[in-house]
């Protein structure tokens, strides 16, 4: 359905801006993504926004035409509305002429194919969203099935962490869930579980990487517990020459994950 | 010097409030760095704050003692004051105990020793200040001998890229040149320019690294300049198996510089 929107409380705007909030996004499944490249990434991945805003005083573009069409050919809303308003939805005082709001896709655990991809990434509690959407755009890189969420994580879908993702929150699975549960069903399949980790750690040069392989990294500031770090196949080490201990959590993330990409490759 | 301040409008917490701003930051030469944790790495690696300020209500840390110690022997000064103005000079709800103020420590291109390190990075036009602490961080694990940035990048002594270098700004040369000063004094002596690039590049991990090898990244949106590219001894490319086309600025450095330290190293 194609409709304008004119007023600032119009009820459908403060729907849209509350999904900035992640209690709302939380009740409502719902989460926005701004721009044209990113909706493109979106649309070409599958993926189209259940509501599409748009800026009356936007340029024409033909995939900004494409996207339309093929959102009103789904069944979807398109709602234009003035810049001032899509300024209070997205939070940006310039922002893009366009956004989306797509349901959340959270995978499920049994709903992998484990076997689908070499790589997956899991990262436990990170509470960075900037970290978990650039996790997602490395997995997308290497060829990773996707992003396994363990304990209490930011989240994938906040602003920022589909900013980061440049995409890649369109393409790679998405699965969240306890450890227990995570471990549990990483063991009734194939599957390496492996640390990043300072303690009792191999070289991660020349450690023996075997796909399916999932690449672990902990909390920002505590590392993961010892006693997932002991659940592990393999727990690997960079080198840390200077003074500190540990690196940005999705830099060793991306470390790791290009250095099981060249050995698995061969 | 030792002194108590409780008013929000004493001049010095309105000079100190002020560093978190870029101009502000520019023309007092100054920057504010927060945390016992940043604070004893910067001690450590040799330099102490101008003016240490500490919540009046803090606990007693033997870390904390020796700081104190030795900004006093040093001749700065010591500032005690209200968790309230604390939290309006760091502009955080819940501040951390203590904070620095730090004299800005621009290298200078002149100054760098490049046959200290086998690494140097470099990057240009970064506009994420959180990337700029992130390489930081990445320099220091690698033993690189510093970051060199080129063009108009995001400020390295902001809050946010100061917390995210995890003490890094203290420990890494910090040089900002334009570029003709930059590849004019890289021809005239030893050094390798090797850019993250998409054109005409090899394998990352095949290429013939050598030091002193300076590893350089682009603009977060639009990459390294053609005539960059082209006036660099090598490029080099990781792997894209997925949809997008780039990685992260700061996750490709790092995993570039972690290969050319493993080559490197032998």
């Amino acid at each position: 359905m194609r409709r304008t929107i004119s007023g600032f409380s119009n009820p459908t705007v403060k729907v849209l801006r509350s999904l900035r909030d992640k209690k709302h996004r939380r009740r409502e499944q719902r989460f926005l993504a701004e721009g044209l490249r990113l909706l493109t990434d979106a649309r070409e991945a599958g993926r189209l926004p259940e509501i599409l805003v748009m800026a009356t005083g936007r340029e024409d573009h033909p995939l900004l035409a494409a996207l339309e069409a093929d959102v009103i050919a789904a069944g979807g809303d398109v709602i234009e509305t003035g810049e001032d308003i899509l300024a209070k939805i997205t939070g940006k005082e310039n922002p893009q002429a366009v956004a989306g709001v797509f349901a959340e896709f959270d995978t499920g655990l049994g709903a992998l194919d484990r076997t689908a991809a070499p790589i997956w990434l899991v990262a436990q509690a990170l509470r960075d969203p900037g970290n978990l959407g650039t996790m997602l755009r490395t997995g997308d890189a290497v060829g990773a099935g996707g992003l396994i969420l363990i304990d209490d994580c930011a989240d994938p879908f906040s602003v920022e962490a589909v900013r980061a993702s440049m995409g890649a929150v369109f393409t790679q699975a998405i699965a969240q869930a306890r450890w227990e549960d995570f471990i549990g069903w990483l063991r009734q399949g194939p599957g390496q579980l492996v640390a990043a980790s300072l303690r009792d750690a191999r070289d991660y040069r020349t450690a023996p990487y075997a796909a399916p392989c999932f690449l672990m990294v902990g909390n920002e500031s505590r590392g993961l517990p010892a006693e997932y770090e002991d659940a592990c196949d393999l727990r690997v080490t960079m080198p840390m020459l200077g003074r500190a201990d540990s690196l940005n959590a999705a830099v060793a993330g991306a470390v790791l994950a290009y250095e099981a990409l060249a050995h698995l490759r061969g």
